[in-house]
């Protein structure tokens, strides 16, 4: 596995092997990997020839009061995590590196940025989708693997990627959860036990509208009154928003749709955590 | 020489061509061509193996008060010139193609976009950003041409493909002018006989600067003198702004720099012109 910390050397690496008629896959992360992650480098391995990894904690997608400086960062965890994985190419880069002195330019999603998680991070995404056209630059990837369990993140992504006609396929991949239902994020690490207890309600909101939706029901308000019954019986929760939407612009779903998605954010303590469900025709309890 | 209409075929010439080891110039326009535009045909044909030239009038750079609607379109005298010029292919997509129903993703450049051209046209960067990442990412070139008439969209330019990592090389190309020293623009053929005497004055007051410089003059304030004297004369020129500027972040200079950038805009009727010099230890007169 090669570790690298320069574009140059990114570049060199994967133009050997795109020469070769290899397929590229890229994984970005912000590292703290878990299985989450893991299962985006087997998605990658599943469809490309080569598989690289990005660990960059973006300092641009943290608002000034955020968790920027106690993000975790276990790197020799995440290098021994990815070598065990099978990965090809570990890409992790300083600030300097990504944002070099006199760094001034931004992509901006609109629309999509500034409604449910953009709300309290009015400049996230911005800092996001910016990162992301970046590595995706540097990387020239045939794919990317995102997860799904940021799905406003996701579509942000596939938006910029077909707005600005950037030549990359953006594959969404699963959610991953622990056994007990709790979405995997790099932030669960925060949660106390108890925390850990009031989070699950989150995933089991989700659970309550996927089983309404299997059902047959398809009228937001009733799904919707689903979603947030079970929200509020957890009093330790802050609820931030809890939403039957629709899933390519997010509008939160007036009459019925075959497709939507439930969308869920709030806090326990001082943590942050979001989840979704999608919504189809094949969705089963 | 290949006309396509579609960023599919666009992309289906040049990958052959790229798959075959050529190299790849490619040459933005609005169209109107003029000999400044196939200077930057010739600028590329001397580096490149193939050349494809743009035509697309942009509409995210108007205002809605500009003259996108009357902006010249001879697109048959175009393709002709092209021909003539030995142009390999010719892109001219329709708004749709560029921008399908739903694109909401803009490109900005902060700082560099709402100052000198950016004050009365305060989208157009964001809409030139956009649209010339777009057109790059379509075309994938290897080197990419701009004319240095557009100073401070040849400089949000580099600057987005430098902060963004996209793969491509800018060469700004000089000026090119009539013999009577009115640089070339498609806008000229907006004026009158008597508005392009007018409109002289912009050349002939960078001339002045120039001269001043050539004599060894470093003073910025001695500089924009020389630079608004000749243009006070000219009561029918609406001055925008003349200024002495530093070549990379545009900031107008307050002492003296080994190389500056002379910028002057103005309205000649309803006609906006605008002109520029650079400055450097090999400035003559």
């Amino acid at each position: 596995m090669q570790v690298v910390a320069s574009v140059r050397e990114l570049r060199a690496h994967l133009k050997t092997a795109r020469q070769s008629g290899q397929a590229i896959g890229l994984v970005p992360t912000m590292g703290a990997l878990h299985a989450g992650h893991l299962s985006l480098v087997t998605a990658s391995q599943a469809r490309c020839d080569l598989t690289a990894v990005t660990i960059f904690v973006n300092p641009t997608q943290f608002g000034p009061h955020e968790d920027f400086h106690r993000y975790p960062r276990p790197l020799e965890k995440d290098l021994d995590l990815c070598r065990a994985a099978g990965v090809d190419v570990v890409f992790t880069p300083a600030v300097d590196e990504v944002y070099p002195p006199g760094s001034r330019t931004f992509v901006e999603v609109s629309g999509l940025s500034h409604i449910l998680e953009g709300v309290p991070r009015p400049e996230h995404f911005r800092g996001v989708a910016t990162v992301v056209t970046k590595l995706l630059m540097m990387a020239l990837p045939d794919v990317a693997f995102f997860g799904q369990k940021d799905f406003q993140q996701q579509l942000i992504i596939k938006r910029l990627t077909w707005d600005l006609n950037l030549p990359v396929e953006i594959e969404t991949c699963p959610i991953l959860r622990d056994p007990d239902g709790l979405a995997m994020s790099s932030r669960n690490v925060y949660l106390s036990p108890e925390q850990r207890v009031t989070a699950l309600a989150l995933s089991r909101a989700l659970h309550q509208v996927t089983a309404a939706w299997a059902r047959g029901e398809r009228d937001p308000a009733h799904l919707t009154d689903a979603l947030q019954n079970r929200l509020k019986q957890e009093p330790s929760l802050q609820l931030d928003y809890a939403v039957v939407a629709d899933p390519l612009t997010l509008e939160v779903l007036t009459r019925p749709q075959p497709e939507a998605v439930a969308l869920v954010a709030g806090r326990v303590g001082t943590t942050r955590l979001i989840d979704n469900v999608l919504l189809t025709d094949t969705t089963t309890r």
